[in-house]
């Protein structure tokens, strides 16, 4: 496949300098673009590298110079202008063609929608619907009545337990397990007596799950991740949790039960939540937060326990400042007593 | 499936208020509950919920108001009576027949008790044994040598290696691994140099494990999980660790090498551990705590590093004053400042 | 297998104090050791058990005393002499015999090398290479054109996704996933699209990666894990990553997108890193540290956020005496007040 700098230009809505019949085969970092391929830059950061890329082509920010022998595509935004050019140059591939490898297994009264792909491997339990189009790739385990939506992407190995429901347009990333039982135990006689796990996960359309996360089926009800929601890798979602439409996690964060997520929040890798928290819309959630009470809409909080980050940023500075400090108290304190010690002599 | 309110509480030993012959068909969380269902009410921030709820019952606190039209059971704690009415409602109901699925692979000389059932694609190595009743779920793996106990339900895709020893009744959730090599090397001739981990796990009876929980084998001897334990998903147990009877531990906390936990400790989320410690009995770690050093039987410890949770309350509401403690050590030394001036002046 | 003191003694060139003839059949804890076996003693913490070790014999440091009646071997390191014994007590063992299960799948013009072993239910994709003598243990997958090398052992349930490079002599412990998509989305119209992670992942030779790891491809380029790293359980490395040449990582730490780690670093348990930054060769970060700029080469840095590991004590050992100063600047308060009551009384 090939574009010309023209198409580039025209697709990405920029402004062109240089020969438009170059022709582009890929796309590239920076460091790593040779002939025929396409770059861009956006960060500052690398704007040293302009003079001497290999690349036959860069989207530049409007307003940027460039060396005059190099054919630039300026635009408002050249990473989102990359992310266009870089679509057309990959389009979403198959994974697995459609149909049914003969080492499947599927259980009773399943129902498969049009050009279903099952690959080896693959258990589907009694009862599952699985909607047109949708892949499970290798080694995938769906239990007992679950439903997984049309258009989907399930990886290998991932385990979907029985009765959780999953969307359209989903995809699940590798090893992840969803619907395990939530961690509901009750101390009575000397043990810990099991509280049963009846409820179950909804997976609303559009969510994307990274690898190895795990979300738990709610004691009661329903552990919800809402629409277009993007979870990364080894995240722990605990039972009864709701995630808010457009919200995004990343990796290792750690939501506890009852935590109720809004929407368009968006929360920083090893963060974790204290249980039957409320987090507003639009808040943001810095990486390795402790989060012990609420979060107001639209704030964003950071630290352990967590607070405006504002605040904690205060508090850091601050606290960097103590060492001085004791220093200096010591100082006021043989200055005070110098004083002391004058007062008393001019009395 | 049905109860009378009669019934019911008879069951919970509680005191009823109203029909003693309503029916009670189901259970639901108190904003979802609707006629038919019983809720109960423990938190006092759900206490409003009272009066709104379409729940056709509620189990609430002893001495607790309730209107007159609403058909109530008192009981001391109502969260634990719920509970009970859990168990009538959801009896555990197994998740496969007995049996072999034709798909599944079993080694030489494996010994299984009665009425074992092996999923779709399971995999038993060379000289295992598999006690009565116990449920292998579609694509779990068990090494050589493997022993499960008696009434285990090991979930889809767990991984449990080589001469891993597991108890009775325990239950480990999906794609969790049990046995993989501890992180032993000793970096020599400029390389780390493998320490071969030729030791084992022992899981005992009545231990639950969440998903995609990591357990290693031990250097030599073993990695005990001692009976009736209660670990979350996403954990991190590493070699020679032993966790004493009737602990739990919230997801994602790390328990570092030759960690030795005590009985009925708990340990929150996110907590981290530096290897060779020792945690004393019934102790409490706070969640994202990092511990450096031994926790004494029976405190509360938080922070990281850890404290005792008292003092780290402390230092958190101190530190939380230093910006203003900055302002008020200026000011002392302004009028330190004009008292030495004056002093000077007055002699 | 058994191996005489003296043949100890001059495998692990040591000065032997006993009876060369005694013999060797196994390696214990100096807690656990019994007659026959050979234990060692490194950290001084256990030194009292050397009056009670029931063990044959025991490695202890050159310079230590011992009861005239126990053989020892004393040497400059007896920890890695254990290390030595026990390689010859514990070779390498096969854990599965070479050829194909006739349950593993493979996809068209997979090539395989001499001596390869795939267990039962393991999925190879189209176009996959695997090298001499490498084993893949059951329910293993490999997407379509992945290479392994030769002589690697990867272990139960891992992922290994499409176009992933993996070196020789590589382990791979179970559940892992690696070349699963990046987390890279834009928020555009709304929602987040998007962006195609269309690199891949390279490990290098000699690899080790614990239990249920992830490691995401680049969005362009490689992820790339460079010769000798050892990575524990439960890791996050994020797209477009480099880890240097026998650099280490403890469980749980979270490798944020395009950071670069240099070669023989150590990097804690629970550590975070903002992304984007770089690590010098030869840093060590602390366990549970959040990296939010780059370290230098050779320092070491703790804390969140992190910086010099000096200047972090020097920090925790101040901000846990602002209780006390809080109380020390109310006293110098009351001091100044009461000066400047007499001043004003004296002028």
């Amino acid at each position: 496949m090939a574009l010309t700098l023209q198409q580039i230009a025209r697709l990405v809505q920029g402004e062109l300098a240089g020969d438009g019949a170059i022709e582009i085969r890929g796309l590239a970092k920076i460091e790593e673009a040779g002939p025929g391929e396409l770059t861009f830059l956006s960060n500052p950061k690398y704007f040293k590298h302009l003079d001497t890329t290999r690349a036959s082509a860069v989207l530049i920010p409007a307003g940027l110079d460039s060396p005059s022998d190099r054919a630039v595509i300026r635009t408002a935004n050249p990473y989102l202008a990359f992310l266009l050019v870089l679509r057309e140059f990959s389009p979403p591939k198959a994974l697995l063609p459609p149909g049914i490898h003969p080492t499947a297994v599927l259980g009773e009264s399943v129902r498969l929608g049009r050009g279903v792909a099952l690959g080896a491997h693959v258990v589907v339990g009694n009862g599952c619907r699985i909607g047109d189009d949708t892949v499970l790739m290798p080694g995938v385990v769906l239990g007992d009545d679950v439903s997984v939506g049309s258009h989907c992407v399930i990886h290998a190995q991932v385990s979907i337990r029985e009765r959780v429901r999953v969307g359209d347009r989903v995809v699940i990333h590798d090893g992840t397990v969803v619907g395990s039982d939530g961690f509901g135990f009750v101390f009575e006689g000397g043990v810990y007596q099991k509280i049963p796990q009846t409820g179950t996960v909804v997976i609303e359309d559009d969510v994307e799950i990274g690898a190895n996360t795990a979300i738990d089926r709610a004691t009661l009800g329903e552990t919800r991740i809402r629409k277009g929601v993007k979870l990364d890798n080894l995240i722990q979602i605990a039972h009864n949790c709701t995630i808010g439409e457009h919200s995004a996690i990343a990796a290792q964060a750690g939501i506890s039960g009852s935590t109720q997520v809004g929407r368009l929040v968006r929360i920083g890798g090893q963060a974790g939540f204290a249980g039957h928290t409320t987090v507003g819309d639009s808040a943001i959630v810095g990486a390795q937060s402790g989060i012990d009470k609420d979060v107001p809409p639209g704030v964003m909080v950071s630290g352990s326990p967590a607070q405006s980050h504002r605040e904690e940023l205060r508090r850091q500075a601050a606290t960097r400042q103590v060492p001085e400090l004791l220093k200096e108290i010591k100082r006021l304190r043989q200055r005070i007593e110098a004083l002391e010690k004058e007062i008393k002599k001019a009395c």
